[in-house]
């Protein structure tokens, strides 16, 4: 939709992967409709991943015993955080749209995008207690997981070896996203496309564009543990 | 217990943190049952959290469109993994039982911990397709995880803000732990200790204390969707 902001937040190595294709045409059928996309892509720019004593320039705050979490907080609002976080949190404070896209890696992101959500999501910014979930400051922000799996689709159901899908995206979907105020739209799971044949992975990345077409119209999912459990 | 072998992999940044304290006690305790105990400490040691080609040492299998999963397979089967990740393998392969001392970030565990998890847990030494879940390749072996929280119990629980605390466990312990085979023993959560009272930190450490003593008459938790979710 023209004038809307859109933030691509991707996590893989090779440009040529599925995850690649995936991004690309995210950003090609955005653009077209005339959306600004940003794309932070992770590997190429080396994100640092570790959260550490770096993050903060200039003195700290109690110096003695070393918080990372009290140390981030007050340099958020001193604006003494290390310009790596910053320019992330400018990306996402001037997005209506967060796409993460990502191979799933032990039933969640890969740690280079942990490290981005620990690092960049930080007290002051993305939230405060209270000031959290329905109140949490990225409040009127959509966010999207667009991600590729391993294994097939039958392992990640309700009596698949691997439970529901939805299981695994409690953490990310309402312990991250949704704490942080975010609106959260369906994922996109593109299963198993390193195994796929190429007719299949056609078909992928085509509902991935055909789903992309009409993005804005749609109603974000209720981020609730009956949704995810079925209770 | 005399003779057992005990790796803690630990990501703390502040020795004098309440996780510095729940470690040096394992550490303690353990040593005095006559365990030998190791400690990888993650942020001293400058741990890659990455996921990256440099894991690789030597040529690339396909060197034209780069697959991590399938380089690292190769390179494990070929002895070719950097150095870094073979330290670790090793002293997984040691040990009887593997803690895991952290923080809660975010539902999970911290970028530089998950890191461990994606570059040392690879195909081949941890699991193979087949080889996971009930016939992983580091069955035998026990895991726990010890973590600390932000917020209090009364946020984890079935009705709380942020759900059943079991929840947000499922992917490490359910879709890591259990699919490399291990045998999980009850997660050590240590609720909110830095807005608690000095005494009920002394609680929280004389509890894990205590229950080191007869860690090893422990049974295994079910990891199984019931026993999490409840159905």
């Amino acid at each position: 939709m023209a004038g809307k902001k859109v933030l691509i937040v991707y996590a893989h190595q090779e440009p040529q992967s599925f995850n690649g294709s995936l991004k690309k045409v995210a950003v090609e059928i955005l653009s077209k409709q005339g959306c600004t996309v940003t794309v932070s892509d992770l590997y190429a720019m080396g994100f640092e991943p570790r959260a550490t004593r770096n993050d903060i320039t200039g003195a700290l705050s109690h110096p003695e015993v070393f918080s990372y979490g009290v140390e981030v907080y007050e340099a958020y609002k001193k604006r003494s955080l290390t310009s790596d976080i910053v320019d992330e949190q400018k990306k996402v404070q001037e997005a209506d749209l967060v796409i993460f896209q990502f191979p799933l890696y032990w039933f969640s992101v890969p740690a280079i995008l942990k490290g981005w959500m620990d690092r960049v999501l930080c007290q002051g910014f993305a939230f405060d207690l209270p000031g959290f979930y329905d109140a949490g400051f990225l409040k009127g922000k959509l966010a999207l997981l667009s991600l590729t799996t391993g294994g097939p689709a039958e392992m990640y159901t309700r009596t698949g070896v691997s439970g529901d899908f939805k299981y695994f995206l409690w953490p990310l979907q309402h312990g991250t996203l949704h704490f942080c105020g975010f609106k959260v739209l369906a994922p996109q799971i593109s299963f198993a496309p390193e195994t796929a044949s190429e007719d299949e992975r056609k078909k992928m990345l085509a509902s991935w564009t055909q789903r992309l077409e009409s993005i804005w119209k749609e109603v974000p999912i209720p981020c609730t543990a009956p949704w995810y459990f079925g209770q």
